[in-house]
């Protein structure tokens, strides 16, 4: 696996990967209907980078402050696989690589602001990552076919030497 | 004590009411040396409202939903008061009618997403208010003076009929 910052030669297989996650609206709260010029747009509104596989751009992750002023040494990143990679270790990666990216800029701490709960394989990952559940937002998220799920907000220390 | 929508007139006004809570970056997770055009970027770039006391405006805050996509059920809001207008009850009477207007728009439930903990007035009076903490963000909030203060994030469903 290579991850490598973002170039804009990447913009179509970004959307590639961002398009079937936001239409399905099953894990980020972000409208169902962007175009891809809003998709993108919000995207990379901060630093981007992508995870290679088999020479294939498989998965995307931003890296940004969560809050401005007083809380500008927590970091928050988003992370996005490709379905025809799933299950090969792709978000673990990107996730550790944005850790380190984290504190090499000098962020003290990471947060997840909303994991849908029924999205049980990232809130397991992100557990075994050593981030833990710092708050529960009752039926915040409603999943398309589920209906009202919780969301968890998770934090994580950034250890300075790890 | 009269609560009306935000006018263009209000501006100075408004900014009149947001500088110095910036400025201090004690509460608000903004960045210390926003501009006015910036700051009134950032509050007016959804829906506002102003608060008068003796004919003068001495409040004001804004209402918008807190996530898009399937978080679009829960809305978020910011106030702020005049020092000069402070223990008359603006906030209260602020966030009551922010509820109100939030039940308007079908929102089911409120969430804010920062309060600092060193904010002692801001946290007892959304508790008095019904708002619960279901989040406590560790050591997220570095306050000017006070060093690294947690930030809870409080949560209150809307009932529908008031």
């Amino acid at each position: 696996m290579n991850i490598r910052s973002y170039q804009e030669d990447d913009a179509a297989a970004v959307w590639g990967i961002l398009e079937p996650v936001i239409r399905a609206g099953e894990t980020y709260t972000l409208d169902r209907d962007l175009t891809r010029e809003q998709a993108l747009a919000y995207w990379l509104a901060h630093e981007v980078w992508v995870a290679e596989l088999d020479g294939v751009v498989a998965g995307t992750y931003y890296l940004k402050r969560n809050q401005a002023g007083g809380g500008s040494h927590v970091c928050n990143c988003g992370y996005m696989t490709s379905a025809a990679f799933q299950g090969r270790g792709l978000a673990r990666e990107m996730c550790r690589h944005s850790m380190q990216r984290a504190r090499e800029q000098g962020f003290r701490a990471m947060q997840f602001n909303f994991v849908v709960t029924s999205n049980q394989g990232a809130v397991h990952l992100w557990l075994k990552l050593g981030f833990r559940e710092v708050g529960r937002l009752p039926g915040a998220f409603l999943h398309p076919s589920l209906g009202y799920q919780d969301a968890l907000v998770m934090f994580r220390e950034l250890e300075r030497h790890g």
